[in-house]
């Protein structure tokens, strides 16, 4: 654990806030829409997408996954915008706001440690994202330079690879244990972050520790606690 | 020009003085070393090997490269130190200190672009020179990512790529036409920083404006006031 010298950080939902980001910005453009409702399936093809992706040994950015998606799902939702207005709303996943522990956790731990993103999102919506909300990474690290979506195990494995070092000198941190999992099988260490609202007000999630990952923090700055930072 | 979104640093030379850096740490670790012929003797065989990869359509990081050639040239510099000794020597290119201009004109250019290096040296390399020395990039982008050494067109374009612009919406920023030759061809935008001293002081550098790269900076901070930043 003293050799740990990268944290790489699932992005979506452990530190920016998908549901909350996108619920406020259709309450701006289109207060008709069941934001909620709309959201979760819009992520919920983004999870579908990627994982057919992984299936098939095909990649495929998510920029372009998302702006499918949304395609497939403006009807039901009777969301009616133009090419442009559509565009521009796929975009809102560049637009994400971190939670507010995400900034102050992160510029503690990168005093000590190498920080990056480690997230499916690309290095285009990444680097926007980073650059509008102030995150401050030292490097962007996405699936898209590994052309494998996580959990496939060359995302974790290519993490350390291309920062030379060695799979336990990096430690994973998500929101999600099966994101851990597939960290902890590849050799890195984990550390769990509870978001219980990450999927909004109304569908707190369960968050309850997993033996398989003792390390368990209400938010990054515990985190920066725990590790001397 | 008014579209510019991205600006893509060469790095070795543009930004950092390879040169001093090196005959510094030579002076601390061996100073009965002709530092100057030996950084020089370094630096070309990185020239050759970078060019044998491309020739062979072949990928192989640059700490690798060095490491080989500083285990090559050693013994004609009577330079002799143990493996570990050798290979902390060979981390000095993550070491190296940026030109004066380099930190204050980034900081200046990056309010209004997104900036990233696009080296051949690797993403390790890099981030480790920037969390060090302070170098705000906004990502790191190097051939790594791409599998391609410059002046592979594929590094170039891939830059557009991953961070989803048009190639005309990138500028490459370097010390050598060769780079902004190749940028060019590819549809970047090019800008040329004058670094006469690159070389070490005994050997300066032909700097002269080049009519094909009108954008002719003696350094970083005036390629900041050029472009309004």
């Amino acid at each position: 654990m003293r050799e740990i010298k990268v944290l790489a950080f699932d992005t979506f939902g452990t530190v920016v806030d998908w549901h909350g980001s996108i619920v406020a910005e259709m309450a701006r453009i289109a207060p008709h829409v069941d934001a909620d409702k709309f959201v979760r399936a819009w992520r919920a093809g983004y999870f579908r997408t990627t994982a057919e992706c992984v299936a098939n040994g095909q990649w495929r950015v998510v920029d372009d996954l998302h702006r499918e998606i949304l395609g497939e799902i403006a009807p039901s939702f009777q969301l009616d915008l133009d090419e442009a207005a559509m565009d521009d709303l796929n975009l809102v996943w560049h637009r994400l706001d971190p939670w507010p522990d995400s900034i102050p956790g992160l510029v503690r731990l990168r005093e000590k440690f190498t920080v990056t993103p480690l997230s499916n999102g690309g290095i285009a919506l990444l680097t926007n994202m980073a650059k509008r909300a102030g995150i401050p990474w030292d490097l962007i690290l996405s699936a898209e330079v590994f052309h494998a979506y996580k959990p496939d195990p060359r995302a974790y494995l290519g993490a350390a690879e291309v920062m030379r070092v060695r799979p336990d000198q990096v430690m994973m941190v998500a929101a999600h244990h099966r994101d851990l999992d597939a960290a902890k099988a590849a050799g890195l260490h984990t550390a769990y972050i509870e978001r219980p609202l990450e999927n909004g007000l109304a569908h707190p999630k369960d968050v309850s520790a997993s033996p398989e990952h003792p390390l368990h923090f209400t938010d990054i700055e515990s985190l920066a606690d725990h590790l001397g930072c």
